[in-house]
């Protein structure tokens, strides 16, 4: 047995509260060595030290990576207090496994058991309820649409006239937004994510110059309230992006300290190393990365705080916005994000705050401070295994495995999943063009837990290389649009509002990798019923052993989702029949339990 | 290589703000697996792939447990931001591990790497700076000595004349405290923690009638008043017990519940299950344990909380309270005590916060919520080992190995070290009546890092088994106290105000560790110089090899420390001679680099 390999520890992801009754604990065991786990457990104020057998539960194994094993249990604590430890057996050996560490046997002093001491309503991690069910879309606005000729920048380029370059402008606005809204309706869309839209002076908004004030490029406060309304109107939710980070150069208190130095009453704005302050040859303050022209706010300075928390509170109250996604989130304090959270969800309850944290990021989820984090493990995974073809198919199972493992269940169920960014090349171009994979990637993201977000143009095949070319201006002539793949993905939106196993009302399970074909199946299941995906990431034809797929007695219909623009068709099929999948392409299966 | 033993996550214990400048980064890898491990590190924005060599640091080993290795390095990121990964290595292979994953060689992208992403100020856990030093002492009141007949209870016994029970009075109060400074003073205690002093029922006081009033029997705010004074006059902290998780019975707003049950504006201050609210047979609401006459309070609903937080404030600005113990801490949430410590520290920016929480603390201690935790960890091991002979050396050291290990070592620093309280046996009846082991507790209690605290009357060798036995009336006949005890602490307490090494300036080591014997070596050392204790627990005595403890060119002293009246006398040494310690006996041995 390799106890050292063991390992678990409260809060977290390995002992947490999934609701306001039920307690989540996992335990992390070396892959393939326990046969059994079972969980001993306890009131810690009514502790009987021998009465063991009447309670333990057993744990289920949810998944494996290449080195570990986690096992799993939900748990009603009548009184939600609980006290608990572990018991693990092979064919070998069984010990306990307890705060205090390792024995043969059950201790008696419950000082050897992990504590969960009580189970607060207030402290459970808990994201808007909407968040779940919400399709993500989104839009760099310089780049969207231009429907308003005479707001176009200086110099404004005609549409798509040429290549995005980081200082051009094509004159995207808000009216243009609002033009294209059937379109966004029509894909099925239900939540819209905005870069930037204050004034700033680049075409990416991320150097902002007025926290309250929108760009004139885009439009003024009327445009957007009028936007705001429409989305709504089409059951669509805004949410904003959030620079709290940083500002721009041409922010007023960063000027004043400039012009003013050490006399500037902005001084304590930002994080100075000395006066006088130069931003050449390099900058002698706090920056985003080097960029002498994003000066780091000094988010601990109480007025620097009450001006971003009065931004926060301003677009939600006066335009009804429903979220902020938060621009560099992890190199602000915690603190801050404490105080941010309580401002944002008094202002409006059910308001929604994404991270942009590429990184492990449970500090953050712990409930008071994020709703969730924009999902860049999940991204690596799927781009690794099914766009790129660089990793096998039981490396992907591994790292979707640890991804699903890394946070609790509720995290999960609102992670925000995309395949790309501004801030990325996009899908297609990383694909290196293949819609095969481009599909099989849509699959996945769909059908996986978590709440999945198409960037602006992917849906109908736009390409673009790093930052600034996978920011070209949205492709509106049909004729150039990849028509074929907006069926498929409106369709996949579709089913994902239809069928509850696409969901996140279902489990995600694995259900076969295999590194020969690069072909992987996997399961969403609930106590009804469960589909059955089967992918070929691999360039050949696979053949697929349905023993490991179907029990023998199973009635199986296959789905037929080729086009998807009339829905799902049912086809019963006959499982003793071997089971091929074509290179690059899937199927799906539907079981009822 | 045992690869599924590595463990490491950022922020907590193994990746965190030492100070404003200074990351601390822990790895855990199997027992004796490992020869070396580097940390490979860069800034985010800087990442130069291909130049590892340049920014590599080895780590050193800082302690081993049953079944793991611990590696450490302290490092000031230029930026304040850092990605890193760990390379192991042993005589047979190298791994990289990093966020992503175990591979063969350093991966060049940086998402497979850890991020520390910024290293903010006010996220930074600190204690305030006078704790470090801090000697503390506690006092129940009601037990501690009667200074003013006046205000005895009805029925109060006659000093010490019977032993306590559950239910019995004996008229301790503050008036008696001022009485006994002196004998406080000439301990050297720096501190007190002082049991409830509120209007409460039982003689407690952990079942409060009002936190805005002290209870008649110990005084009024007047004599509380001037007992801070007296304190803070001789150099003395005054923490009080804040019993913030569940009330008494006779709290006004529960007696209103009692009488008004669903009308009762005051209904939603518990957690009631159901109308009409019942105390019996069983309470149908939150208790504390099973306790009916103990209703949890809900720290969830605002007006609660902001009773409470005034209470918190009250005590501070209008009797210049110096801190705050935490009653049952684990079972509040954690969103009350991120307000409690804010509206603390606005009130007094070095006040201190000890939460009474016996089990693994880490997430109460990330900077945000508590200054410390009472540290039973600790207190279960020394008594294991020490007072009851229950574990051996090896086992011993690895616990407090584990314990050293579970917390950041800016936490370590202020840990409130304790060997017994109102809650547990006094230490002498645990170490059935034996002063020599109790010599040794004290030895390793006031010389290991984080800060001691005396339970009443434990200094003058008070014996007494569970609640309420361990509440006896302190005994002032100095006949009948332990002078020789009392000298020898007091001797301790000097040697910790006097010599570096004993404090929290120097680090904690163990040396050795035979479980033949039962006998310890361990040192605390800075640049300077080295001290080292060698702790014979066991029945016989041992010969200690020499070279484990030194090494062949070093010059030693040993000081004597047998009466410790007279401050420590130092004689040079022949570390070529054989080392022999006496049963329950130590040797302390100092060394200059």
């Amino acid at each position: 047995m390799r106890k050292e390999a063991i390992y678990h520890r409260p809060k977290n992801n390995f002992a947490y509260a999934y609701d306001k009754e039920t307690l989540h604990i996992v335990l992390q065991t070396k892959k393939d060595d326990m046969k059994t786990v079972q969980l001993i457990f306890g009131d810690p104020y009514n502790w009987k030290n021998d009465e063991w057998q009447s309670e333990t539960n057993s744990m289920v194994k949810t998944g494996s990576t290449d080195f570990h094993d986690y096992w799993f249990i939900a748990i009603r604590p009548p009184y939600k207090r609980l006290r608990y430890a572990f018991i693990c057996s092979n064919e070998s050996e069984t010990c306990f496994y307890g705060e205090s560490g390792i024995f043969d046997n059950p201790p008696k002093d419950i000082a050897n058991y992990f504590c969960f001491p009580f189970l607060n309503a207030v402290d459970v991690f808990q994201a808007p309820d909407w968040v779940r069910d919400t399709i993500w879309y989104q839009i760099f606005p310089e780049r969207f649409a231009n429907g308003d000729k005479n707001l176009n920048p200086e110099g404004a380029l005609p549409w798509g006239s040429t290549d995005p370059s980081t200082t051009n402008f094509f004159g995207g606005d808000f009216q243009g937004i609002m033009n294209h809204l059937d379109h966004l309706e029509s894909l099925g869309i239900t939540g819209i994510y905005f870069t930037p839209i204050f004034k700033a002076y680049s075409n990416h908004k991320y150097d902002t110059i007025d926290y309250m004030e929108i760009d004139p490029h885009f439009g003024d406060k009327h445009t957007f309230k009028k936007l705001v309304q429409a989305c709504h109107d089409r059951g669509i939710r805004v949410m904003l992006d959030a620079v709290f980070n940083h500002s721009g150069y041409y922010f007023p208190p960063f000027q004043d300290v400039l012009e003013n130095q050490a006399q500037s009453k902005y001084k304590d704005w930002f994080h100075i190393w000395n006066f006088p302050v130069v931003t050449e040859p390099q900058a002698n303050y706090d920056t985003f990365g080097f960029v002498a022209s994003m000066p780091k706010l000094n988010t601990e300075n109480q007025e620097v705080k009450d001006y971003l928390l009065k931004v926060a509170r301003y677009w939600i109250e006066e335009f009804d916005i429903d979220g902020w996604r938060l621009d560099v989130a992890n190199e602000v304090d915690h603190s801050f994000w404490h105080d941010f959270r309580r401002t944002v969800k008094e202002a409006k309850p059910d308001a929604y705050i994404l991270g942009e944290i590429w990184h492990d990021s449970m500090p953050w989820l712990q409930g008071d401070q994020f709703d969730a984090v924009m999902n860049y493990p999940f991204t690596n995974g799927v781009i690794d295994f099914i766009a790129k073809n660089t990793i096998a198919a039981t490396t992907f199972k591994n790292v979707i495995t640890k991804v699903l493992h890394m946070y609790p269940r509720n995290v999960n169920e609102v992670a925000f999943n995309l395949l790309d960014s501004h801030d990325t090349p996009r899908i297609l171009t990383i694909a290196n063009e293949n819609i095969d994979r481009i599909k099989l990637l849509y699959l996945f993201q769909f059908s996986f837990s978590g709440t999945p977000c198409i960037y602006y143009g992917d849906e109908i095949g736009m390409s673009g290389g790093h930052d600034p070319d996978c920011r070209a201006c949205m492709e509106w002539d049909e004729e150039n649009q990849n028509r074929e793949l907006f069926t498929y993905v409106q369709g996949l939106i579709r089913l994902r509002k239809t069928e509850p196993l696409f969901g996140n009302d279902a489990s995600f399970r694995f259900l076969y990798a295999d590194d020969n074909t690069n072909t992987i199946a996997y399961e969403k299941y609930d106590e009804q019923k469960r589909l059955i995906f089967l992918l070929n990431a691999g360039e050949k034809e696979a053949n697929v052993s349905n023993t490991c797929i179907f029990k023998a007695t199973e009635q199986v219909n296959e789905w037929s989702i080729s086009s998807l623009s009339n829905g799902v068709k049912k086809e019963c099929i006959n499982i003793s029949e071997p089971l091929t999948v074509p290179a690059l392409a899937y199927r799906v299966f539907e079981s009822k339990k």
